[in-house]
């Protein structure tokens, strides 16, 4: 049993039905070279010897009375695997369009709160008769880098190993908190986090001074609510709209050498340039440069397994304003150096604080905002964009290679596109996100991406 | 422009989100005879079409203020197709299980009350190479009848025919009322009620005197909360579990001929074996007869155009106390002759003016229930149960022929079983809906009521 951080919290917190706040990981599978027939009884069989594996996989959602605190995880192997495994076929001919397609709807529904937060759907009907395996996790139980952890120990390194996990069964239950008893401990909780609130405010000015220095300098950190909303900013819907296409990492890697920048950077630039030119085509790009909120992880390297999320998030202006695309990505490269800078100078510890200090975090995350973004013509941010280096070396299901891997965010608030990148062995698989109703042509905006990437080659 | 009914307001008050208030119509296609490819985009193109004809496909909801009165019918043929027609594969190798599953996911996603309350999908990956329309509508739109109208609109009677509907854009647009307005009229309306209580009350009061007399009889009326919960008399959760299978009419009207009875009691009477003999299996099986609540058209042969609901209950024993599978039907047969010359002596008036008088009637349905469905062991009904008589002639789509017809109602308060029968040509479909969760072997249930069928005959 144990009580959610600040940063899991947040994502139990402000879900609704039209904000769902699952992430997902997708796996393209060969069946060539598989040691047995990939049927979806087998998938079935396969996510079931992993829970053992993956302690997230059996937590339980208990919520505070009232909302009065943050909820916990009870620990509960006995679940229902047919709720959480499912199973989908792409229509013909199951090329990304398709595979897309099926994506989209997978992420349209909901996670429900009374059980274990996560779904594995095994998605057949692709093209050469590949399978994907879609792992749907709810982002308070993972960030990016642990649901990649999740993802390895659904697959193999070699073609060969399989491991052997402990049976379901041999796993103890915890025993579920009474109301008083969670009530009890919230109000010691919140305290405490009173107790706390002097040292956090004093924290917070020095931080903002900080701030103030940086903004002074020629790279200022972007501010929240400074540019006009765009299409995508908008009140979100329950229906997402999914597109992905991949690009090559050595080429990225060429371009990140060539310019002296990171992958991250060019990964940056890509999503800016796509956006860009997508919002130019429809007339609508703002005259301010775009932003973008972007996740950054804390996480250690020996914190793989420590479930949840540890991560920070950067501010960074997308230099849309400029029409070169090299000049663009030097732009951005200097906003990223500057926004490590800062972050390293205040430390990665204000934000989580805040986070804890329920319920100061969660008025200022979802309750303070909602008159800006009503009645100002300007979005919080732009966008959300994240990438997170993937698996190096290729991946096995049951013998047979995974050959892509796909990633997809949350949308949060009127942050209405995310983008997200994922590398695996020599590819980058982009992945963007928005709500049916806002960017009905979403493949439209996933070819500019890809075309502004060229443009940088 | 319209006020929604009563009965049809009930479907939108009473909706959450693990209470879907849809019902699904679905129809298997054989391709062979088509006057052109069935594919998705002809599909599309399909319903498109149909929507001039059907206009509550083009009515949006209006929801008055503070839930103070029944929500408007807005007509906006202005709506976003690609939200409301939708596509999915069957899982191989496609057959009434695999159909099954699809119908399932299908029916436990909800529908939005911000858009026209309908959504089309079409199936492929059926066995020979079929295709289904799977018609998803809000209750409160169209009662059975009114559907299987909604149904007839996008079929043709003959494999040549082919409707030719006045162009989408001709329809007018009917002007969004202001709240103020609606606040205002639904006040008048909420007066009118109350003026209208003493001759409501009056009449409950003969009509509980006539329930009285008739409860005096052999055959009284079933009672609500009489029998004790099933598993499936328990708090819905979101996820549906379907299963269907198809019995000859034509033995169906072999058994009525025999035994003097209706099609309706033949049906119900093989609801009633099946529901016992899964119980008895169960060890589950309560020692006073299960309860089935069935709603039953009040609609006259020029209304089929007349949308919303046109229905009443009657609450009849289902009399799985008795062993011998003739003396059941006999004794359910009797059981409904009683209910219908119940409701003849009542009027079938009553029941709508109860539901015309919001709030009385959201009050009754909706809250005073609750604490006995919370503290008692006994179940409102036991199950619901729906019989419609669909096509009697063969039904083409685009030349193609209709080789079944299938039919999933919704599941409310505590009764988590709905079984429905359609007739189409000389077969008799019988679907089955239940929460995933509650009955888990649903298909078990399916061949239990099939094989208290083949006892019949």
């Amino acid at each position: 049993m144990r009580r959610l951080h600040g940063e899991d919290a947040q994502f139990i917190f402000q879900e609704t039905h039209a904000q769902h706040q699952h992430t997902m990981k997708v796996v393209v599978i060969d069946p060539e070279g598989a040691r047995a027939p990939l049927d979806y009884e087998s998938f079935r069989e396969g996510v079931r010897l992993s829970i053992p594996m993956a302690e997230p996989f059996r937590w339980r959602l208990v919520k505070v009375p009232l909302r009065l605190g943050h909820p916990w995880w009870v620990e509960d192997p006995d679940l229902d695997i047919d709720y959480h495994v499912r199973r989908v076929t792409a229509p013909a001919p199951g090329g990304k369009h398709e595979l897309s397609e099926v994506i989209s709807m997978i992420a349209s529904i909901g996670l429900e709160h009374d059980r274990p937060l996560w779904q594995a759907w095994m998605v057949d009907g692709l093209e050469h008769g590949r399978l994907a395996y879609v792992m749907k996790v709810h982002h308070s139980l993972a960030d990016g880098l642990s649901s990649a952890q999740l993802l390895l120990d659904m697959l193999t390194e070699s073609p060969d190993e399989w491991p052997d996990p402990p049976p379901l069964e041999s796993i103890p239950r915890d025993p579920i908190p009474s109301k008083k008893w969670l009530l009890a401990d919230s109000l010691v909780q919140d305290a405490r986090t009173l107790g706390r609130l002097p040292r956090l405010m004093a924290k917070t000015a020095r931080s903002g001074q900080a701030a103030l220095r940086q903004n002074r300098t020629a790279q200022p950190l972007a501010r929240s609510f400074a540019v006009d909303k765009v299409r995508w900013n908008a009140e979100l819907t329950p229906h997402r709209w999914f597109a992905h296409d991949t690009i090559s990492l050595r080429e990225m890697k060429r371009v990140k050498n060539h310019f002296d920048v990171t992958v991250n950077d060019v990964f940056l630039a890509v999503v800016a340039g796509g956006a860009r030119r997508y919002l130019l085509a429809h007339d609508e790009l703002p005259a301010d440069s775009l932003t973008a909120s972007i996740p950054v992880s804390t996480r250690q390297p020996d914190q793989t397994r420590d479930w949840g999320n540890r991560t920070a998030i950067w501010s960074i202006e997308l230099a849309t304003t400029i029409d070169d695309p090299v000049e663009r990505l030097q732009a951005i490269s200097a906003h990223t150096k500057a926004a490590r800078a800062a972050r390293e100078e205040r430390g990665p510890q204000l934000q989580h604080d805040y986070m804890e200090a329920w319920p100061i975090w969660t008025t200022v995350v979802n309750w303070l905002p909602r008159p800006m973004r009503r009645y100002t013509s300007k979005a919080s941010y732009s966008l959300i964009a994240s990438s997170v280096p993937g698996p190096r070396q290729p991946l096995y299901a049951n013998g047979a290679k995974v050959v892509q891997v796909i990633s997809m965010g949350p949308l949060v608030m009127d942050l209405g596109l995310n983008v997200t990148g994922w590398s695996y062995c020599d590819d980058f698989t982009i992945g963007a996100v928005a709500c049916r109703e806002h960017v009905p042509d979403i493949w439209a905006l996933m070819d500019s991406i890809i075309e502004s990437f060229d443009e940088l080659r």
